[in-house]
């Protein structure tokens, strides 16, 4: 049997860890509920069973390489602490990776979730396909997440906060985010805010066609021929291409990925975030491929994601062996 | 005598050429006018003649070790080509650094001049005394340059064209800019489009206290107590600060740098750009110490350029020295 490493992937609801192979196959998999409610000693000790169990299972005669958990941010880098993570009350500050690195005697390696799906997408999704190691990807779920991959590695910037592209202001003194500040990505591209846009349309109809109103319900509305629900998802790309202008203007990497839930309505999206791409930015000649087969070398490219909600976990295992990038 | 390095700075004005040594210390220069209308032909000469005396001056004893330009952009890196420089009419398509080999029969590094100015400030200026070696600098002149430096080294991006941040949009569906976009910072924090505000408020004055209008004449204004001259300079504060937000959040380096003519007025659009800031980054620890030697690590940075307009030039010198990166 051959060397192995593990990923966990620590989510608000659901906390995988798995094995893979060092070509990224998925060998075995286990999947529990996140028990925040009884604190973080809980959680940390059910990923330690989780993690025991796969060792034992994998371990005939091969090596654990290496172990990487992705989590929910804002997280400091390298040290890997949780600051304040709006998904997981009461694990405030708590040091993941020296608790984690305590109970189990081996080094893990701890990235943001944005990022370690960010780079399973550059070496077995879309950047492999494409051939192309350095890209941004923004997930688009419950917030807009992103990560930025430059050669192959994690870039870090000084504190793991590089690549908040949620948090980049795209219409200045717009709708008031989370964090704070007003006109963020994240207010106008997030599941969240599809499904708030949409509850929104139903208060100025005469009648509700939609039951509970999701961003995946105004997308099936939208793809039914309902003009007011394609607007809404019009609004997201435009916001959308307006952060990647942004990111083509600073970053010039070659390849954005777009993935998470929202990533699915592409086909409502992606005309209106091409189209104010061109229009917004100081185009870097920008080319629509239809895969990333066809990926275009010295070009822009911009594709969905490939590997669907499991890339954060299999990132996680790839993080012992691309070292992450920091100033 | 030690080796020595050649720097060559490209302006659609001046030509200068200088020689430095290991430590950057400058042992001669030559500024010489560049023959724009007299076509590429005769500057290429130009440059070679100038470099040919300075090695004959610098080389008794010493080799020389190194040679790099600074250009104008927009320009394809690494090859060294020009592509369609405002500032250079009839060099569009130059293949600067091709035509410098053949007749130099010495490798030369080509970059964009802000590129090569943030590197400067890096290895000499702000960064080298601030001990930190990624930062982002944003070159306020005739346009608004920037260039992003990861680790000691320039980020190029896949064609040469990462951080023109000139070029982020930050109000969209702004002022018409150069590049076709709407909005881009330039239109808001050059000196170009400080003096057309300042030439849109003499219209609307009943008397012209300017004498010619320049960003300069404006913050003489300013400081003389014109509240209007001020008012122009803190619309100068929040471009910057929303672009810097931008930079703060994607890239997440703890250092940026202000250089070019209109950093001279640091005092009065410091203000608002801080306070822009505060308001619209989804904040990593912004600090504001008096200079650079009270860097704050673990935090983010913003100082004033320490170089002057000899940035480029030292830049150009240090090229060989610190490979770029591209993706």
């Amino acid at each position: 049997m051959n060397d192995f490493s593990i990923g966990i992937d620590l989510g608000g609801t659901n906390l995988r860890i798995a094995a893979f192979t060092s070509e990224w196959y998925r060998l075995e998999a286990i999947t529990i509920p996140t028990r925040v409610q009884d604190g973080p000693g809980a959680v940390l000790d059910d990923m330690c069973a989780a993690v025991r169990k796969l060792v034992a299972g994998c371990g005939g005669g091969g090596n654990l390489a290496g172990m990487g958990l992705g989590s929910p941010g804002p997280l400091e880098l390298p040290s890997g602490r949780l600051l304040t993570p709006p998904n997981l009350p009461g694990f405030e500050r708590l040091e993941l990776k020296t608790e984690l690195e305590k109970r189990l005697q081996v080094p893990v390696i701890v990235e943001c979730d944005a990022n370690a799906a960010a780079l399973a997408e550059c070496h077995a999704g879309v950047g492999r396909k494409s051939n192309c190691l350095s890209l941004c990807m923004l997930t688009l779920g419950t917030g807009v997440g992103s990560g930025i991959i430059l050669n192959g590695r994690v870039w870090h910037g000084f504190a793991g906060m590089a690549g908040e592209a949620g948090h980049v202001p795209v219409y200045h003194g717009g709708l008031l985010c989370g964090c704070g500040t007003h006109g963020c990505l994240e207010q106008y591209a997030s599941a969240t805010a599809i499904a708030r846009a949409g509850q929104e349309l139903t208060h100025t109809r005469t009648h509700n066609g939609f039951g509970t109103i999701t961003a995946r319900s105004i997308a099936e509305a939208a793809l039914a021929g309902d003009t007011e629900s394609q607007r809404i998802y019009d609004c997201v790309g435009e916001a959308l291409g307006i952060g990647l202008a942004s990111l083509v203007s600073m970053l010039n990497v070659p390849l954005y990925v777009i993935g998470g839930g929202v990533a699915a309505a592409w086909d409502l999206f992606a005309p209106a975030m091409f189209a104010e791409m061109d229009r917004g930015s100081y185009i870097y000649r920008l080319t629509r491929p239809a895969n990333p087969a066809e990926y275009e070398a010295g070009k822009t490219n911009v594709f969905p994601a490939e590997l669907g909600p499991d890339s954060g976990l299999l990132g996680a295992a790839m993080l012992p062996f691309f070292q992450s990038l920091s100033s």
